[in-house]
């Protein structure tokens, strides 16, 4: 495509270099900046500038932060002895939103990849580990998406926590809340028969 | 939703103003941001700021452009006595693209549309009518969609010409080339049957 200036040439590739945005996507967004106020472009230009140099990580668990502890981290309230790895903030979110659970997480950054170049040591595994070490963990909890990449993960972990004195779970798979069965996939309805929880326990958890 | 950090739930509310992507997207944008080396967002932002601040438009066509007069215009090739209306600039590069049209263009930035709250004022209507009242221009071709919007643009510039000697046309609305008829809606068949052109025009199209 031809661009008739250059500055809008250059901002329709800056846009379509993000994730899922292509040039005709990325132009359109050109153009609304245009059209909106100066101080629009300027707020999401400064917001994203901002975001990228002055973010922190959590120097425990990794998780986003805006100081060297993140705010789950420096709760006093709760539960040192159960940490649950995921591998983004992103899923860091999804459970807190459930307000279900109350012990800690660490955050992996990634999964175990071959394919897209992601090993071990891109990982932040060691910490976790130092911190089994270190004696204070009761509990990991693998929150891992069930892909290949996920279980290798949960797996290579699992054999670096080899000989330690640590209790290991993952996420009970299965059945949505509310879903019919008929819709299920066969994976899902297998494991959730295989994985059958007493009646007392359902009841517990509404 | 909650986010860990203020600068993350910042740049979150930033992106999602951009239309099309909801907080989600933005998420994911600007989590992506985060896992790039810091330079891709600097200039991304740097595009922004200097697209929004630095476009100049074409002070004859309303085309964005580097300088006051637009590539196009400038072009002593292109022929003066024709001016194509589109809505912005994004049909000037599909038109441009085909190669078929050697004259000007004249953008609109948008289309009348009291719903949005678009009315003739808003638009680039007087510099259009005060060219044809130059009496350079022998033929304004209308080139904006067929909707209601784009019908009521049309017929409003089409009566500020009233008296004046210009001739006006619109571009063939028609079956694609290539496309079966049986697939085609029934308004463009019709259309495209009441519109018909001698065999011999089709044969020199090709």
């Amino acid at each position: 495509m031809e661009y008739a200036s250059k500055l809008l040439a250059n901002a329709v590739y800056e846009i379509s270099q993000l994730p899922g945005i292509g040039k005709r996507t990325a132009l359109r967004l050109a153009l609304h900046l245009l059209k909106q106020p100066e101080q629009q472009t300027v707020a999401l230009a400064d917001a994203l500038i901002k975001l990228r140099t002055e973010i922190a990580y959590c120097k425990s668990c990794f998780n986003i932060s805006d100081s060297t502890v993140c705010e789950i981290c420096a709760n006093p309230k709760r539960d040192e002895g159960l940490i649950c790895v995921v591998e983004d903030i992103r899923d860091v979110m999804a459970i807190e939103n459930t307000s279900q659970y109350q012990g800690l997480y660490h955050v992996l950054g990634g999964k175990i990849s071959p394919m897209d170049g992601v090993g071990p040591q891109d990982l932040n595994i060691g910490a976790l580990v130092q911190k089994v070490k270190d004696g204070k963990v009761r509990e990991l909890i693998f929150a891992l998406s069930s892909t290949m990449e996920g279980d290798t993960t949960n797996f290579y972990i699992y054999k670096q926590l080899d000989g330690l004195d640590i209790v290991t779970s993952t996420i009970a798979r299965g059945i949505s809340v509310g879903d019919e069965l008929e819709y299920a996939d066969e994976i899902t309805l297998g494991r959730s028969i295989l994985n059958r929880v007493p009646f007392e326990n359902s009841m517990k958890a509404n």
